[in-house]
């Protein structure tokens, strides 16, 4: 297979866990004879830097012209006190926007090794396995008014929908449930919101085409808390763009492996961004000792979802899987009488398993 | 002194419960010398049943001349497929819009017994006590326009916040971390939405009137983490309507203890409405094995902030710790060793303890 992935590090410790991600996928390349070509754009804070946005034509126009995409990661500091506008999170917001990745996937499930870091007692974390399934492109994010009214003395944001953005998010949901144990559980706040109505009722109407499926409604207040005291509780779990980044997050630290975790943006024709949760880290940046594995694990979901590969994505998962099991990892985790290792090291041990 | 309280029981536990905090009140009134006259009226799902309205204009009279109001639970699956402007929720979102209570406060704090309950390891959840300040009469909840457009295949909510909305709530978060451990967490989406930004320029411009107060800033999905990783970091959190609803229920399933925990919804005269945070469990209403607890410690949440008590609030809240010391548990709950109680016993033990 030819396939052109870009790349867009982005900040803090996006760099180097990047240079990672792309030894990785050169090595499966070689192994099962694909031509993975790649070319490095910015974004982000240091696209600020360099070409004064946080989203440069030229990343946008190339991010066009992919496969695949893999970010780093955004954001620090540095960029904090600048207008909303112009901030490196702006690249983000606008690289989903304008690419129309409308579906963010978020797989969490614990690593065996590294489940005792979870903050939840293990007889509750235990066997956890969700798919979080957010709606990006739409929302509070971006609907319009927004902003200061009445002379500057009050403000708006809106939430718009159109019935065809919550179509597509919700037939993503029901197909990835097909594939995964059958569960569905959407999300919404539709004791009191018109736009969770609506978003209840294309549910209600999509179940019927995917009758396989078990379909459960949760309010989001109440799915704030069975995250919490019944997370293997969930399959899959689908929900509007604002819902889904704050139970996204919440359900990231679930597990105690926040930095493995991997991301993809997608949009049906398969083309996808993919990116591990964590931040940018700007503490650590540049000490060479940032996990690898989030970066890493988001390649193997590119292999899968924009390259449809099967063996590829799982060769690599297992390697990541060995290389835990063998007691190494990197200072954000902890593995009882294991070996820290640094990002290249642990790239290193990565590869040798593969 | 005298006072005048509003009962509102509503609907499946709620009246069980009702009658348990009244007992309390009634024994703490001829303890310390006090007057304290009830009145019942309906809300809800039960006032649905009897006025055909979740609302009925008497029962808004009735707590527009009461010096504080004691609400049950409201809900109940029988209602659940009324058309939104006829549940039993917005009896309660009637209410606190007709009296104006914008500040909800939501205290947690784990009870010793009942913590090994909590899903958290005991070393995460161990020390924390967290009031959560949520503004309750604006925000999405409530903005214009709301409902189907553009011929009903889109949909919108408005988040709207009047700058005095904003400055009242964080005023009153300000002042109630004066009174603690003097540190404030506001929380936001300061990186996307524009209400966010304009709350956190107001936090910025109060935080020099309460210069004894440490502020932070937290973007509510990484609130969301922190809730769970360590919430012990946390004194005061404030934030708008829908973070503010998400976040306290989040945090309440933490300690282990959500059939304890209770809630106030005040405005800056005293007057107030105060509620377990649990809901109306009509799984298992009219057993008489609810949790009064919550319910009891609404009412001494109420002797404090709305008659400026402090013997008699005190008392019942450690008559009710005593009792979980002396091992009674009620269903929801489970102490090791200790002695399954009924709604009534449980009462009649925390009086023993008065
Ligand atoms: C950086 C921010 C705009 C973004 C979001 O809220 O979408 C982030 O929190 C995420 O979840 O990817
Ligand atoms: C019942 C519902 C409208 C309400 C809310 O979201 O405000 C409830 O969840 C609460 O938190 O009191």
């Amino acid at each position: 297979m030819k396939r052109h992935i870009v790349m867009l590090p982005g900040d803090g410790i996006g760099k180097e866990i990047m240079g990672s991600a792309k030894i990785v996928l050169q090595t499966i390349a070689t192994e099962f004879g694909h031509q993975f070509t790649f070319a490095e754009h910015a974004i982000g804070g240091s696209a600020i830097d360099q070409f004064q946005t946080p989203l440069p034509d030229t990343t946008v126009k190339a991010c066009e012209e992919a496969d695949a995409i893999l970010l780093g990661a955004v954001g620090g500091e540095k960029w904090d006190s600048l207008p909303g506008d112009q901030r490196p999170e702006k690249g983000l917001l606008g690289i989903r926007k304008a690419l129309g990745l409308f579906a963010n996937l978020r797989p969490i499930k614990g690593f065996l090794p590294l489940l005792h870091a979870s903050p939840l007692k293990e007889e509750v974390i235990k066997g956890s396995d969700i798919l979080i399934i957010r709606e990006l492109t739409g929302g509070l994010y971006f609907g319009e008014p927004k902003g200061r009214i009445e002379k500057g003395n009050a403000v708006v944001d809106t939430l718009y929908y159109h019935r065809t953005e919550m179509e597509r998010i919700i037939d993503k949901a029901f197909q990835s449930a097909q594939h995964r144990n059958k569960k569905l559980t959407s999300v919404d706040k539709a004791n009191v919101l018109e736009s969770s109505r609506f978003w209840r009722e294309i549910v209600e109407a999509k179940r019927k085409e995917y009758p396989d499926v078990a379909v459960e409604h949760l309010l989001v207040d109440a799915a704030a808390m069975k995250l919490i005291t019944q997370p293997n509780q969930f399959d899959v779990i689908v929900t509007e763009n604002l819902f889904g980044d704050i139970l996204s997050d919440e359900a990231s630290v679930l597990t105690g492996s926040l930095g493995m975790l991997p991301s993809a943006s997608i949009r049906t024709d398969g083309i996808g961004l993919y990116e591990p949760v964590h931040g940018s880290a700007p503490d650590i940046a540049g000490k060479g000792i940032a996990n690898p594995l989030g970066m890493i694990l988001s390649a193997a979901l590119m292999l899968r979802h924009s390259f449809d590969m099967h063996e590829e994505p799982d060769e690599i998962e297992r390697a990541v899987q060995t290389s835990l099991d063998q007691g190494y990892y990197t200072a954000d985790l902890a593995i009882e009488d294991g070996i820290v290792v640094s990002t290249k090291e642990m790239t290193d041990i990565v590869i040798g398993n593969l």
